[in-house]
Order: C-alpha cells, then sequence, then structure tokens
C-alpha cells in the first residue's frame, strides 16, 4: 500500500505512528500542500476533496480521510475496541478531534508554524485560542479520570487526539496547565513502536 | 434509551431519521440550544463538550456525536457494511461531512434561518459560500457515478449527508445546479421510514 502525505501534518502523522505501532509496510508518497500538489489533478484523482492523507491499496482502491485510514488499519488488529460501546466511544473522540479541536489547534499551529504568522491572518490565530483551549479542557476531563481517552487501554482514539496535542505548543497553547494531558502524553511516548514526528520528518520514510 | 436533541438541528435529525427507519423506540429530551440548554451544568454532564445531540443507554452511559451514534444505532441492524474497506468509505464519507461540508453549509443555515441573518454575521455568511458549494461538488462527482454515496446501497453515510444537504437551500444554496445531488435527495425521501425533518420538528416526537 501506498501512504500520500505530508510529514508536517499532524493528520499524516497519525497514520504513520499506527503504521509503526503494527509494523506495518508501506510506500510514502510525499505531497507538498505549500506548494499546491493537493489542487494538482492527478491528486485529485486520489481524493476529490484535495486533502491529505490519502492511502492507496495495492488493487488501486482509494482511501481518505486520516481517521477512516486509522479504522481500516487498525481493524482486525490492535487499539480498536469490539465492543459496540467502547467502539462508538473511539468515534466519539475521533469527530471531536475533527470538529472541535483541529480546526483550532492545527489551524493556530498552521499559522503560526507554517505560514510563519503573516498580519493577515494573526486575528485569526488569536481567535483559534478559546476554542482549543476549551478542546483541551474536555481532553482533561477524562485524562484525569481514566489513563486513556476511553478507559485502561490505549485505542486508535489516542492516536488521533495525539497527533496535533502533542504540537500544540506550536500553535501558542500551553499545556503546562493541563497536567493530565502531559501524563498522557508521556505515556503514549513510551509504548512499543512508538516513533517521534520529528523522526519521521528529519529522516526519509 | 433517551436522545437528547433540537428537532431543528441536522445533527439530531440524522439520528431520528436512522431511528425511524429502523424502527426504533426512544425518549425525545428536547434541548433548546438557542436558549442556552447545551451550556448548563446538567447538560455538560452528558457531554462535556457541550453539543448535541447525546445518546443516553438505559444503564446511564453517554454517547456523543451523531455519526458516532449512527454507528452504535446501526451496528448489527442495517445500512452498515460489513466489509472493511465499505465500513471504511462510510467513515471517510461521514469525517468528510463533519469537516468540510457541516461547517460551511449547516453554519450558513444556522445564520440565515435561526438567527434572523443579523448584520454582524453576513460576512461569515457569504465566506461560508465557496465551503459549502466546494463540498457540494465532491457530492456531485460522486452521485453522477453511483446512487448512494459508497456504492448501490443506501448506507448511514447518506443519512450523515442527508442530514444538512436537503436543508442547503436554507443557508444560501442552489441546489439547482447539483442534479445528482437531487436525484439522490429523491431516492432517500422514497426508502421505507423515512420521516420528514418539518414533520419532526411540528409534532411531538
Amino acid at each position: 500500500m501506498q501512504i500520500y502525505g505530508d510529514a508536517r501534518s499532524g493528520n499524516c502523522y497519525k497514520i504513520l505512528l499506527l503504521a509503526a505501532m503494527l509494523k506495518l509496510d508501506y510506500q510514502w508518497q510525499p505531497v507538498d500542500i505549500l506548494a499546491g500538489d493537493t489542487k494538482q489533478d492527478t491528486f485529485l484523482a486520489l481524493n476529490p476533496n484535495g486533502k491529505i492523507p490519502v492511502l492507496v491499496l495495492d488493487d488501486g482502491r482509494c482511501l481518505a480521510e486520516s481517521n477512516a485510514i486509522l479504522h481500516y488499519l487498525a481493524a482486525g488488529r490492535a487499539y480498536l475496541p469490539t465492543d459496540a460501546y467502547q467502539l462508538a466511544k473511539v468515534l466519539e473522540w475521533q469527530f471531536f478531534e475533527q470538529y472541535s479541536h483541529e480546526p483550532y489547534i492545527a489551524v493556530a499551529r498552521f499559522i503560526a508554524k507554517y505560514l510563519g504568522m503573516p498580519k493577515s491572518r494573526q486575528v485569526e490565530f488569536q481567535q483559534k485560542q478559546a476554542g482549543g483551549h476549551k478542546a483541551l479542557k474536555v481532553m482533561e476531563q477524562q485524562l484525569e479520570k481514566t489513563p486513556y481517552l476511553i478507559g485502561d487501554k490505549f485505542t486508535i482514539a489516542d492516536i488521533s487526539l495525539y497527533g496535533y496535542t502533542h504540537v500544540a505548543p506550536e500553535g501558542g497553547f500551553d499545556l503546562s496547565r493541563y497536567p493530565a494531558i502531559r501524563d498522557w502524553l508521556g505515556r503514549i511516548k513510551n509504548l512499543p513502536g512508538y516513533v517521534a514526528m520529528e523522526t519521521l520528518q528529519n529522516s526519509p520514510i
């Protein structure tokens, strides 16, 4: 299988982290979002919505949306509960991530780190702060009660939220006020097969 | 089970539509988002993220996020493929809905229909139009090829996208330029158990 993505993206890192933990073989196909690669016809043929990551199976079938890809790769392997309620809770956290977390934390990080905080987007950057902290508070409240998001066991819900939470300071979010989140980040870093985002960015994948 | 929601919300309608199609019994617990009900402590105890809908099971366990609830209710019943790739495609469309469709189409509709298009939000309303049409084009492209979003069979992915697409004109989106979407809306309206959003809004649920 092939994974199309940009190693600077937390959404792509989620897939690479799960692949490392599950020891999956894949070919990495680098896509440069800042250079406009996702707007090219060749990329839009893989995902008409023009977003990374995209998984391309050996038979040519494509799958987009980071959290959908995590489900496909984890199915029948690990980190995905089989109990119906627990599985739905994994989905609850992943939809929370895409609606209430990523649009604030990932976008603030993108403006600050990759666009270099241009004047034209400083107001937007500031507006992202309240929503980001609201999402972090929801996570903190859960992680005060359980070591991982849906209980005692690490699941792909944790991978989904780890993607941008661990780099939230790059978007201006001070994590020192979230001790339960910080402990959770530490637990994930110690899991077997863990690989850091910077490692993937700095070495050929 | 109990469903907490606001009948004006497309996210809540998704759950009520699936429940009608599957003939599920539930108690409806009305929540008035415009009156601030979702910010009250009693509601935040059900969903710390302060959003509807919320499903409360008979044993008291809660589940938030409309698309996670659809998966929980459809599991082992109908409208959910068991093939791993097809299931992941359902999720792909549902994450697309929450990230690339709802934040444009549902928010534009909310500003126009429920807030009465206040001057302070007219710029935002206009800014939502391009993103909404981009999402509709992605849907149109798929529905030109297949009768439902992931192929020949109706799934909960169709319910997720139907929720706000069928009321997109209330957000200023002219659907006359999307013939495949219009045909698809017509097919869904003719499915067994279909119930209109207005019917649920106008009669006690």
